[in-house]
């Protein structure tokens, strides 16, 4: 147990850009300004396999969303001992989350006690914290990054682990906690919740949604936070590149985005930027595409553009494509296979032991690719999948495909590629106008919903179309959010990301358009977006075109 | 001939970022918004070797510099032809270039023509242009890019080119010709004067600074345009980085940027964000570091950093970085010369043919870097130098140092290495403010240097510490800049590349400052600053150090 300062930032000579954010106000929805009740609306469910939840989770199971209204009354102010977690990668906003609860309980519980712990739920379980002051808070007030009280990826999911977890909620003798986290993160904190519960514990748990990728959303909480400000970061740059393939007319730009799962991030970027070919992961999957198809369908493009001298053009890539691909997980498990049980000799031998399918795979595969699924291992001894770099396999693919197509006759353009990954430099951004006052939102609700006695839930901004005083605040049951999956013969609680819906308006809105940016430059340049300019209060396309906008 | 409008912007959608930039307004300096006379200073001489140079350039060899002052007296107004080329690679402002020049001819030489050479300087020698018009030049006001015209990289070079360049310039009747580019594209611009005058011609040519690289300056020049806007937005890119470094606090971020002879620009990141190790190869060169010296210098840090539990960090490499070590330059040449002659057996025989130093620097490099040599040579059978990924190859090399380091006991850390190349994504950026201003006094500046009748100058605009209105402006003799160098048994002309001066203001500034940064964490984060919040009109840290301020 320790409590000392964490030191990011106290070494640190802060830019006129950072400091004059840091004076930027914050506003709060008109109803979390006022007094407010906070009114239950009937038991939830779940998205998937009530029952089995609800085995899961017999203790916050079916609780009602919270919704907060006006109130007259003003209540008695009581004083609370709060910790908050970060859990997981960066996501811009993150900081204003903790300001957020900060700011309520110096308003609204006044005297309470605030601990920060360090380095994600390893500091829950090794009870390592900082208490949070005005003076500790104040310089990361719409700040970047999460170097506040830092993040990680430790899980509390064994016995011992829920042991730790009460042990530390006993010893600072928690009312509440704060977990800001992705799906992952949220269902722990419910099995927290759940935990505490069972344990007649006082702790509360409140979930926030928290990741770039945009995959944690659904009715009630419309969007997770980051994933706004990485998206315009993006954005700018794809822009900017798109700018010079116009200029010098002789590049094919592929863009990898952040976004393993779901291609939310490559979505909004285009719907942003307007780029030549956009791949789209849960398309590829639905269609059930092999990697020959994803090759064909861009060399067609280049081929097209090629008889109307566009000899260049851009390309949005899902980081996850390949993912997507079943033929290329089939390849991947019979190689891990084979690796871990033969030998791989020089003259191919070995290839015979894959199915025709994935040997056909194999060879289609550039060599620099094949190398590495050979050479280079995790300590399993699997391939290392997350390793490829997908934008450079696919320029080697069509540039084989091109020059095929070149002594056919059916192609007759020059092909350049430049490869691009845009991935760290986006999600420590400066946190949008959006993501600012969404997070700082997010962060008081958390605290009210702690105070009003609540547990189970995840904090829930919607209405986020309209100015800030008119959006709703609530809170909704992180079981209603859940599913189960089977693992190793037991049933586990998830809350299921949330994948590009190819019914939905976003992506309708791109199909639409796709084949006009493909042969036309519609190039889009948003220029620097994030909190100035015209555009500094716009929200991202994703959002408004899935609040029906 | 031709004259077809370039297709260009014709299809975009302009963001609102666009749009509010095409309307932001241009200030002009003070005695350009008056009537102003043209005094000449005393002659010039070369930057080097004045004989030489003066024998190249008999006709506008000596020319004195022009220095624009107000004047009393309202000149006639004449019309002019004026031809404008964009020459190289793109930096932000060559749009504000072509507008300045041509809000010139509105406003001062009315009835003027003007003419953009479509794709650089081929499109001289093929006489293929478009007159531009206020309708075709408005939407391409403060945006990225070159794509209103277009550039290239072709070179106006033999007796036959020059006589396409004579035959354009007569055909248009062109009084005058803008030549926008680099260090080459300026020398070559003083040889068409030249070319031009001898033949007693009536076209004139003036130069414009024009390089992201901002190796392009003199103490009459004193930066090139693009260098401040690209150099913004990578510093931007690279304080995210920095935040995120931060707050995962397990990355070593291995940052290259742009500028393959000069290091400019990682120097004014360096200055602007703080990072741990910056490397600056005219160091390298001056101190005659070995690869292996600079990988220490590397893990040195990295291991003093372990020590105090910064198992993170942020380094900065400039892309020319193995261009400026010597043994890595004899270890290409001999490989050229073996690979050119002989075969690469497996058994590594064909190594004996190396020195030994290259030898052992061969056996030194990671081998993927060693296949990379061996393999990819470009279409004259060369080992691809520009090919090679800098700051992945010093992430192999740390990684060697540092598991051998381990293996002693001198060093307990993890070390994760993450690259990044940080290039397209700048170079075509929305000009900042300065730039767009700048650019726009250079381009009216060149006008009038036109309307005055001199040639073979470049485009001067000075005391650029002082708000625009006090900014002062001329032209600088191109033959001033000049030196000559022997190729093929031939003096040529260049304009030698403005390296970073080891004694200059920003590098001792860098060099005074570096210790601290490398183990105390002072990263800064500068956020969006090219045209907006409380720095939009601050200039770059080289240029002011270097003006004294």
């Amino acid at each position: 147990m320790s409590s000392k300062p964490v030191p990011g930032r106290l070494t640190s000579v802060y830019s006129d850009v950072q400091t004059s954010r840091l004076n930027h106000s914050l506003p709060l929805p008109s109803v979390l300004k006022t007094p407010f009740d906070v009114v239950d609306g009937p038991p939830s469910s779940a998205a998937g396999n009530p029952d089995e939840i609800a085995k899961l989770f017999p203790c916050v199971f079916g609780q009602p969303s919270a919704m907060f209204v006006p109130s007259d009354g003003v209540k008695a102010d009581r004083s609370l001992k709060i910790g908050v977690v970060l859990s997981g990668g960066q996501a811009p906003g993150g900081h204003n989350v903790i300001s957020g609860i900060f700011d309520y309980l110096q308003q609204r519980a006044k005297g309470s006690t605030m601990y920060g712990f360090n380095g994600g739920p390893a500091g829950i379980m090794k009870c390592k914290f900082v208490e949070l002051s005005s003076e500790f808070i104040y310089p990361y007030r719409n700040q970047g990054g999460f170097d506040m009280i830092c993040s990680g990826r430790d899980k509390i999911e064994t016995p011992e682990q829920f042991q730790q977890a009460e042990e530390t909620a006993k010893k600072l003798d928690l009312d509440g906690l704060v977990v800001i986290g992705g799906d992952d993160s949220n269902t722990n904190a419910c099995l927290l919740a759940e935990n505490f519960r069972s344990k007649n514990m006082k702790t509360k748990v409140i979930g926030c949604p928290k990741t770039i990728d945009g995959d944690l959303k659904c009715k009630e909480v419309p969007t997770s936070f980051g994933f706004d400000t990485a998206c315009k970061l993006y954005a700018e740059m794809i822009g900017n590149v798109m700018t010079d393939a116009r200029s010098t007319g002789k590049y094919y730009h592929f863009v990898r985005l952040m976004g393993r799962a779901a291609s939310h991030i490559t979505l909004e970027c285009a719907l942003q930027t307007h780029p030549n070919i956009t791949i789209i992961g849960e398309e590829v999957a639905a269609k059930k595409l092999t990697l020959k198809n994803v090759t064909d369908y861009i060399t067609d493009i280049i081929c097209k553009r090629s008889e109307i001298s566009y000899n260049y053009g851009v390309i949005l890539i899902p980081e996850g494509l390949i993912d997507f691909i079943p033929e290329v997980q089939l390849l991947i498990a019979e190689l891990n296979e084979i690796l871990a049980h033969d030998v791989v000799d020089e003259e191919g031998k070995w290839k015979k032991k894959l199915r025709s399918q994935s040997q056909e795979l194999f060879d289609f595969l550039p060599q620099a690719i094949q190398e590495q699924l050979l050479l280079e291992r995790d300590p399993h001894g699997n391939v290392q999948v997350a390793k490829i770099e997908t934008e450079k396999m696919l320029i080697q693919m069509v540039e084989t495909e091109l020059d095929k197509r070149k002594k056919e006759g059916t192609y007759n353009g020059e092909f350049k590629g430049q490869s691009h990954f845009f991935g760290y430099e986006g999600r420590c951004g400066l946190p949008s106008n959006f993501d600012a006052n969404y997070c700082y939102a997010l962060g008081y609700t958390a605290g009210a919903l702690l105070n009003s006695g609540k547990t189970g839930l995840i904090s829930s901004v919607g209405n986020l179309g309209a100015p800030v005083e008119e959006w709703t605040v609530g809170g909704t049951a992180l079981t209603s959010l859940m599913d189960v999956e089977r693992r190793h013969g037991k049933f586990k609680p998830v809350i299921k990301k949330a994948m590009v819906e190819l019914e939905g308006a976003p992506f309708k809105k791109f199909a639409s358009l796709r084949d006009d940016w493909s042969l036309k430059n519609r190039y889009v340049s948003p220029g620097p977006i994030q909190f100035a300019g015209p555009t500094a209060n716009h929200i991202n396309n994703t959002l408004m075109l899935e609040l029906g906008a």
